[in-house]
């Protein structure tokens, strides 16, 4: 049993580092609200230049930031195509419909993360039936949570904004973990958002800062997306602590995000020798690992006795467990994960299995 | 080319009989919004115990009648579970999302018009996780429209009711052309409608009065369906005189759906003969009849070669025609149909194909 | 005591003409939700060109009227001006902030039924701020019904319009007595609706049709006016057959308002010659009589006096009492209603005093 | 002119005490979403103590408090009293309306800040009436913002709460300034709060956090306001880094706000002593101060000039000007805007005149 647990079941767990402390201790602040809190004006800027946009908005959570996208984009009575599997559908408590009046369309997501060209052009509304809520957006996420943290091709992307631009539709990217996506593909994450009209990326998750998350895109979206962020009551004051952290985090976290791959992508294939789980290892591009158990022992128990013994994963209900690497967690917690799953392993059993909405 | 047009683009277009409009000009009425319409009291009694429930509620529409009961049972930040080829989530501009605050959670329907048991059963959000909004509300459908007018059984609402049961959620029936089903499987309509918490039944449509249809259920859920009826505007004067034709909708067309099911059906053997038609006639239970055209010609330019000889059906959009029988439509309209048909089907060719909504 | 009640509580209890019962039982009609209906078109025609604007739509109630002209200008966070004794703020169930995320901002309606245009001035809101919604539209209600049928001059109307367009804001009118306005006036109705953008009107109330409004504006106007309608669920399909009573009623029964007119200044004058009644019958100039009691009655007891005695009246709450003459009430109705009051008034006493909404 | 501005726009510009940014570097922490972030429970826990009631929320700010504690208490459709001169209903973006589907129902504020009973006994809407939004919830302000800061009573709040209690209400409190409020009137804070359902009050302003607010309540509430907090997007993840602030915050810096309401009133009496500005400094019972300008200057072009001279007062629009003193103004500050503004007055001159929202 490890000394002290060995957290998987999200990066979202992640603890500011000490430099992040520092910055927030000596953060320049001033009242947000009257846009006069330079640390929030340098990490706005900052990251509207990082991700090839004209403008950005901090925001507290990445639940929010895609809230304010999609309110900003759309209004009463429009439709936002999603994934059947995307977190903004499955777990952001359905915002866009529950407090903006915007309707969902679902579209599968596939294996891959991506949802089928042939399925976006069969979805589209006609668009002046008033039987049918108006098109007007199609939200992507990159990297995929619930399809395994695969990353979405800047090909792929630049086919879904062509679509879109020929039918007068908008493209916002879900990018909770567009840093992992953009890593793992060794590109510059201009090559992932220069093809949407809009971007969500997380300060926190594998960045490691406490709190919050930057919207971005251009001028006129910003400045509705900044409405969208007061009527939900997310303007904060002197917000400069926080972003002081997200500064630390944009400048010193990105490359290593490299480490959380190679650790879950060893803790994939030292998975993929016990008989009783399924996972294809090769399929593990970034920090998140999806793997199923064979009859012998159940997710949920599996996730029990883990825990138990110092290890937590996350069970995602479905039979289906995820870890997750993050910063906090280097490759002897791993070995240490392993030996605790093969000790696990060898017992067994079977109970009900109900997980829950992992993020 | 008949003398005039045969229209098969719906049952929503079919005429008041004159017993209708008999009854329409003698009607005694009031002002409803006091309560005081006589004949908008008759129709509600008679149409709550015809579906055996405690109290009903007229409407101007289907979409009205659905909408007041997803209103009525959900509130902000609800989720109501309905198939991906549902009326409700499809071709009522997504109202429950974009004016109740309410979220869809939407599964595939079966080619049956069933959502599966597996499929509902992983479905059910975890109650009491506020990442998700909480599943309060089943929506079916009979017959279903978009799979081809199939009538869902008495056993199969019965075993999705006992599972809404065991967990605590509600069943809603959107019965727009119930009456068919409960013809087709001649069985009475209450064994269609005792599983359910509540149910919509249109009297336009087969039933061939002009406007307006009926929400029924428990007492207290009607007196919530009539306070969203009332901020929705569908609250009425002296609105006796549609119910009045409603009235007779139920007292003397029901049995005559029978004639539309086998008008359909002799429609649907006469469209298999067609070699450029695929088809399973079998499968025609009620009054609805889709089918797909092979490469010869397209769906879009079958309807309009069609048009032009004085027969309407509907492309449907994915290369489905819909063709539907109805009051008004008899089964020498069926022959000529048929015949107009096999004079398009000799020519051919093929251009872009995009359907519209049909109802 | 009268052979039949007399029925004063509002003119929404208006029975329809022999001549609108005839014209429903022969009205050609046909499926509108396809814009095939030829009456709701000829009504719909007859209606735009009558109120001098571009283009109309039917929808069966003045709530769902007012409520898609809301929908059609304002979106999502925008804000409404509207008196504190409008209709639209006290008695629609708060339907644009229910249903439409519209915010209402509020200010005094004056005894004449204005909004004073300082009030207006001093209440825009700062179009760039997001701490407040956008202010986009100004609601007038002419005749004024709580204000006891007041008019609103055509001068006053295009002072608020000039305002209005200075600012770059919008105008609805809620007009559901809006003849009767023209009327008292000796205007004709155009010089009423040209200074706004939109106007809403009733066919039933004075003008006697059983069920239906329409709303008239420019055409992208009534387009946006038609989603709003379809997404509420007020589309009809042959509702040609009430279409063609408001036909009956638009072409007929305007010029009869006079005679309620008439029949409230006699009422009025009457009442004032009791005592116990508060009343300035010059002030009465269409068909709405407000009053109080003094101390001897209250005016919850004397309508129920009322009622015991065949004579219905409305009691408003606050002590006052509403009378409405209407089509079906005469000049001896009058009388009689007199000689009623008096007779009560010659008893007293009090009790608790509660009012309901009237309309 | 000052060496450094003197900011009396707000107590919102408040920065951060060092022990608080020492708490901040310090504070230990874990993911707020899954209950684990150890330092914003134990703000959480310390709030509801103080304040007396079982169970505490933090968010991100005040605008979100009151939001949550909306749409915890109200379903759409519901109805919420507030005061004309509310910050709730002015400036925080109709959010209640625009996401919630909650009517506002503005009754006036007396110049102390109160709604007066016999209002809220008229307004309550009848509560059976489909044409009526139903009443829930009564909304106070304490201090009141806009009326001068001034303080509501606990008589005055008890009175609202049992008649409340008579009518089956709920009554919110936004107490974003209630320790300002419990200073003045040297009564413990649950004097203030007791009376009420839920209260949401403020750590930044004049306790000088940097950012949050805490809403207060019984232990349903809160767990249906954390509902409403997840879907507007303000669950934060390691939050505590900016509760360890507010724990400083509520226990350091509560009762020098004695100093702040000195200040205010040595501001108060010297600007009583100028001619060209009307004030009452007895009615100053806190840190708000609020005059108007006789004719000579306008408040408009006085602030202007006030900013000239490194003197930062607030234009609230209609001839008022605001000055609220805070951590950060000391009595030398105030000698020195006394000088500043006795220089302006000097001088003289008018312009247009358009304020801005103040907080």
């Amino acid at each position: 049993m490890p000394s002290k647990p060995i957290d998987l079941r999200s990066d979202t767990v992640t603890l500011p580092t000490p430099a992040m402390r520092t910055a927030m201790a000596r953060a320049e602040v001033g009242d947000d609200v009257y846009g006069e809190d330079p640390t929030i004006n340098r990490l706005e800027e900052f990251a509207a230049q990082r991700v090839g946009k004209a403008a950005a908005m901090f925001v507290p959570s990445g639940t929010m930031g895609n809230l304010c996208a999609l309110l900003a984009h759309c209004q009463r009575g429009d439709e936002v195509i999603v994934g059947d599997a995307s977190h903004i559908y499955n777990y952001e408590a359905g915002g866009a419909s529950v407090v903006g009046g915007v309707a969902f369309h679902v579209l599968p997501n596939q294996p891959d993360g991506t949802i089928a060209l042939d399925h976006l052009r069969a979805a589209v509304r006609w668009l002046d039936d008033p039987h049918c809520a108006e098109t007007r957006l199609i939200c992507l996420e990159n990297t995929h949570n619930s399809c395994g943290g695969v990353a979405l091709s800047p090909e792929y992307l630049a086919s879904v904004a062509a679509f879109a631009r020929e039918r007068g539709l908008l493209v916002h990217l879900d990018g909770a973990r567009m840093f992992n996506a953009a890593i793992a593909l060794s590109v510059d994450v201009t090559e992932l958002t220069r093809h949407v009209d809009s971007v969500m990326f997380c300060l926190s998750k594998g960045l490691a800062a406490p709190v919050g998350s930057v919207v971005c895109g251009d001028e006129a979206f910003i400045r509705r997306a900044r409405r969208a962020r007061k009527v939900l009551g997310g303007s904060m004051r002197q917000a400069g602590v926080i972003a002081a952290a997200g500064i630390v985090a944009l400048e010193t976290m990105v490359d290593r995000l490299e480490e959380d791959h190679a650790n879950a992508r060893m803790l994939a294939e030292g998975l993929a020798g016990f008989p009783q789980i399924v996972i294809e290892p090769e399929r593990v591009q970034t920090n998140i690992v999806i793997f199923t158990l064979r009859d012998g022992i159940s997710a949920e128990e599996f996730v029990v006795r883990l825990r138990e013994r110092g290890v937590l994963m996350g069970d995602m209900g479905g039979g289906r467990v995820r870890a997750v690497t993050h910063y906090g967690i280097d490759a002897g917690d791993i070995t240490e994960t392993l030996a605790v799953a093969e000790e696990v392993l060898r017992a067994g059993s079977g109970v009900r299995d109900q997980g829950f909405p992992l993020h």
